[in-house]
């Protein structure tokens, strides 16, 4: 049976979704703890291969198992024994032929800023910005992202990719007081360290540094040293993935 | 120089508010960073003692100094050294005669509960109830308690006090989406363990266990035993301190 999940995970304390050496993955945790369950070791797929200490709400995964438990029932099996910084909010039985990363047609990321004087306390997964930041610049930057462009620019690190042409079909900013301030993104896909990049650039904008419109020429540039700095991972999240007649 | 912080701390870690000989309590860090700052021992004096566990986002605390800092500048020299679960919002000189815990008119707090099958990853701060609550039941029960009560049967651990007569201005209950419910109130002075007792008690008419009508005959009853459960110290946190004219 092909079992999907529905995840959520804090990926501080992780080295991303996927295996490394380096230290534990989200996937790797997964993997063992249904072979935990089922006797026998399993691949998992995911539909993005989140950073190393980026977070998820909604990770979709899919794995095969042959172990006869219904489908439902994998959530409460898997949480009993994951660590309680992964979470699996609900699993059930794949339809044939999906895949969770090549049938996702968009994703949505979000990426928090807190942008006051001093760091809180109860909210620490974010992206802590004491320096001076002129939203309404930032907002007016957001527009140059949206349809279809060549991210070159924005990718952060070296990947053999067919192509770096990608479709961004909303990005979005949200006041959500105390200092706390949000971006929403969703696209067809993201490069490696795309959102983190195009927020550290969007972060000029506010600072100053750069106008909106140099959106439009870092983008045409098709050059990384163009782009501003990559913004830290602890900030980002990964909200949804979306599929075909979902 | 009378110095007047506004702090916000994540409870998990902390045996409370005050010194205690089982563990770190919040006082205590601050008193001994400000004593590393300062070079001398201070008293640190709090508006509420909050319990083992249990949060704040507007703790207000005061302490004396000789020390010729300005008194905005606390703020930063001490969340330099304090812990990241510890941060001072706020720094600055306290009127004459000002005593954040007797001075206090009002206090709030809110308490959350997560109620769906599955526990958050991201958000762990929380009661999380798996068991199905009526949340509609739940809401008519708060008036209940709204106005001036003798709350004695909500105490949950001996105190010697003078009286146990607390007003309660308001009691609501926000639905936060995801399955997140957070109940808010804010009164006089709430009892040890009094919100949490509160929160008990009304999961069991979310349960059906009780009515709603029921608060009121464990109100008159002036008897621990007659009310609920204490809830969780990790759902709670203490929002804010009111003062005259402010």
């Amino acid at each position: 049976m092909n079992i999907r999940l529905l995840i959520e995970y804090d990926g501080t304390a992780y080295c991303g979704w996927q295996r490394q050496l380096n230290g534990p993955s989200i996937q790797e945790v997964l993997e063992e703890t249904i072979a935990r369950i089922a006797g026998v070791k399993t691949t998992v797929y995911g539909a993005s291969r989140t950073d190393s200490g980026v977070h998820a709400q909604g990770q979709v995964a899919l794995f095969q198992t042959l172990a006869p438990f219904p489908a439902n029932r994998w959530a409460l099996m898997l949480n009993f024994y994951l660590p309680s910084d992964i979470r699996v909010l609900e699993s059930k039985e794949a339809e044939a032929g999906f895949h969770p990363q090549k049938k996702a047609v968009e994703k949505e990321y979000e990426y928090v800023v807190l942008n006051r004087a001093v760091h809180s306390a109860l909210t620490p997964r974010v992206y802590f910005m004491p320096r001076k930041v002129d939203w309404a610049l930032v907002r007016e930057a957001l527009p140059f992202f949206v349809g279809t462009h060549d991210f070159k620019s924005f990718q952060g690190a070296k990947a053999e990719l067919k192509t770096t042409v990608r479709t961004i079909s909303g990005f979005n900013l949200f006041d959500r007081g105390d200092g706390f301030f949000a971006f929403r993104t969703r696209g067809t896909g993201f490069l490696k360290q795309q959102v983190r990049t195009m927020v550290g650039t969007l972060l000029e904008v506010g600072f100053g540094k750069r106008s909106p419109e140099d959106i439009a020429r870092v983008l045409k540039s098709c050059s990384r040293r163009a782009a501003g700095p990559t913004a830290p991972a602890r900030g980002l999240t990964l909200v949804r993935v979306y599929y075909e007649g979902e």
